[in-house]
């Protein structure tokens, strides 16, 4: 199999460069917020057109996949290779959403190049990602002289990323054999910075519960009552306290169980990550790093299992003060997971431990919302190794390892098709996700062009489709 | 001085009780609803009617002091006898809101009687227990052939104390000269049940503070930043699970200081009264008890100090889940004091303990309250074995010594006027307090009325003024 020569690619990028980004901000103009519902028309507008446009791409199937919500598009181009690797990119369509007064130079939905960036909401999540690898496989094509892609390529560009994927998972059970994949390449992610490419081999997961604690029927006197029956908010209190021991692990027994703990070559490349744990706090709006002893930040975020209160209430918070014993008390928590981590038991966990934390008189509910399962690809695993030399050629510079803390839909598309995940972005972190000014780096945006062009012909040189 | 003959008290109350329940009835007519700011003219209303009954009644000097809020009224009625003993009855004209759509079987500002006891808002807290002191002065005076009465008689009977009486202090200072006396008789609780006539001795005090602790300064996302950074509602969370230990002793320094501790006699008062748990835990609608170990229930509600979480906040508390570090959180904490605990000393103790609990990267704002001293009246000061004598004459049966858990106004009165502070209540705890179908059982309001009428003589035959 041959390997695409660097100049060709270049070469016919720079020739198509121009009508791509017309293309690009043709699509930008659609305002898809999936999270409006007064934006459904164009939502199932811009999967019109994106559907479209890769048929006039070159790609022999294009279907559009309703769900109850927003529809995805789907898109195949078989290799005249039956042995090639069959690689499913996954990305989406549907925006944040985005108004001029929020703080925007320039109309969100209107794209303006300034400075060599491309300013529009969705240029760099998720629409520019997407749609770097319709003029990637184009170049892969051009250079190679191959009429069809080196690898079994599909694309799924779902409609409701922005709006929490509801209907993702059951999309991806009803098509999985369309989707059939041996790799998922995930293009709706960042690299390091816009001097250090970076691949991200993993996200964590998401386990996410309420639990209520009941005590007396009503709010009652804390004059009349107060020290001589459980207070729930006690109760609630004590139960998040309880989460954390004075390392600040999570004291949940079974919670670490089976962990695939970091490598030192892990840590190591974790390290050598320009890192600036100042900026970092700046980022993370905070005024101190506080977490899990004998780790890094990086590690921390990346790599360790966290139990987080995102909300806490009970009681009288209105001002001035109240003497009562409230009713009831509430904490949401959400577990963040790393490989190796299975969310039924941590359920389980979590359950059972929460049911000791309650004291006598107090009664306890707890929710949970469905979970999202990590994702980690080893380091040594041949289809990431691709992706790595794909991204060192078009950038011609070391590729870092990376991960990120957050969770998402490609878990499903890991877990429904068994594939391993590949996050390959060329967003960085200063372009503004869900904020005023988005905007995508152009050149960053054509080396993603460029690696795609050679990824193809890298997966399927060196790896072969295991049925 | 003579004791008033018990029969001759009798027959003077069973002359006069039909007008005196009909003078009560025309007071409960007046909805004198001090938190409702419609109701202000009734609340002013209520005062001038009282003014006036009470000088109908006898006493020489009534007067209307107003406060930046709802009026007082004050009364006074000096002894012939100048070492007689001042004493200082406090009660107040205001009464909790009230609808015939809460709940109510009649009419809450029409009163009417219902086998033997009397309906409407305020019968029991408190218009009825101020109103049985203008016939039990004159009992007094008719039984004993008196034409003042043995104790210099003052009335301090309030506007606000439903809304939290917020100007009562600073009209007890700045009339302090007027209200100058040797105790103070409260009238405005319960005795234990309706078989069991009881003088409450004591009252908890109140401190109160906010805690807010800041964090990230917005809320950031638990994936991107959760397990890395310090979160505020852990932080609320751990600062409330640390103010108790595994007895429920509260663990601040110092905070225990100086308490004066039950006697054994005390505790064996206690034990000796009718205490149904089970029925208690019922008017708790709680299900369980649960306090500082070593001490029972009435001794945990009467004579122990507390800290209770009132409210707690922090972070997403709608439906469903967010995944953030909340920027802040919140904790309102209520301390119960009791006798020989300092305000002062509470505050300085829970500022200097809440600072240790915060971990770097979060910031702590505290903000107390204005506090309530605890009060108690040792069981062999003279005047308490007054009241006890007066109301063992009255119901004919042994009276036992109870405590409230609450904290009032009267704290207020002994502060600043240095006098004990003395209950002397005839309600019961089915009276229904600030709920609906509120009433007095008429046969004990006339038993308040028989104890004043022993009351007056028997404090100024074995007490003196000390000047």
């Amino acid at each position: 199999m041959s390997q695409t020569p660097d100049s060709a690619v270049r070469t016919y990028i720079e020739q198509h460069r121009a009508a791509f980004l017309d293309d690009l901000a043709e699509w930008l103009r659609i305002p898809s917020v999936s999270a409006q519902p007064d934006h459904a028309p164009d939502v199932r507008r811009s999967a019109d057109w994106l559907a479209a446009k890769l048929k006039e791409n070159g790609f022999p199937t294009t279907e559009i996949w309703p769900t109850p919500g927003a529809p995805a598009v789907f898109a195949e181009w078989p290799s005249d290779d039956p042995e090639a690797p069959m690689v499913l990119v996954y990305g989406h369509h549907d925006v944040q959403p985005a108004a001029r007064e929020d703080g925007w130079d320039s109309e969100p939905f209107e794209p303006v190049v300034r400075e060599g960036r491309l300013y529009a909401r969705g240029a760099a999540d998720d629409k520019g990602q997407v749609f770097f690898h319709t003029l990637g496989v184009r170049a892969h094509l051009a250079a190679t002289g191959r009429t069809t892609p080196a690898v079994n390529l599909k694309l799924l560009i779902e409609g409701e990323e922005e709006s929490g994927s509801p209907h993702f998972r059951a999309l991806v059970e009803e098509h999985a054999d369309r989707l059939a994949a041996d790799t998922v390449i995930v293009s709706d992610t960042s690299m390091w910075d816009e001097d250090t490419p970076s691949v991200c081999t993993g996200m964590r997961g998401l386990a996410e519960c309420e639990i209520r604690l009941h005590g007396p029927d009503q709010d009652i006197h804390s004059g009349a009552f107060g020290g001589a029956v459980p207070n729930p908010a006690t109760a609630a209190a004590r139960l998040v306290a309880a989460l954390h021991d004075e390392d600040a692990r999570v004291t949940i027994p079974g919670f670490y169980d089976g962990i695939v703990e970091l490598t030192d070559r892990e840590r190591a490349l974790f390290a050598e990550l320009p890192f600036d744990e100042e900026e970092w706090l700046r980022t993370a709006k905070s005024y101190a790093t506080h977490g899990e002893a004998g780790h890094t930040t990086l590690e921390r975020v990346w790599a360790r299992p966290t139990a987080e209160v995102n909300g806490i209430g009970g009681g009288y918070q209105g001002p001035g003060s109240k003497t009562i014993i409230p009713s009831s008390a509430m904490v949401k928590l959400s577990f963040r997971l790393v490989a190796g981590q299975d969310p039924h038991h941590i359920e389980k966990a979590v359950r059972a431990w929460a049911a000791e934390q309650v004291p006598a008189g107090i009664r306890q509910e707890i929710t949970f919302a469905p979970a999202t399962r990590p994702c980690l690809t080893p380091l040594d695993h041949p289809a990431l190794q691709s992706v790595v030399r794909a991204m060192g050629r078009a950038f011609d510079k070391p590729v870092r390892f990376t991960r990120v803390g957050g969770s998402g839909p490609a878990a499903d598309l890991q877990d429904v098709l068994g594939a391993p995940v590949l996050f390959l972005g060329i967003s960085v972190p200063s372009d503004g996700w869900h904020a005023p000014n988005e905007k995508v780096e152009l050149a960053l945006l054509l080396k993603g062009v460029e690696t795609t062009a050679h990824l193809f012909g890298d997966l399927a040189a060196n790896w072969r489709h295991e049925p």
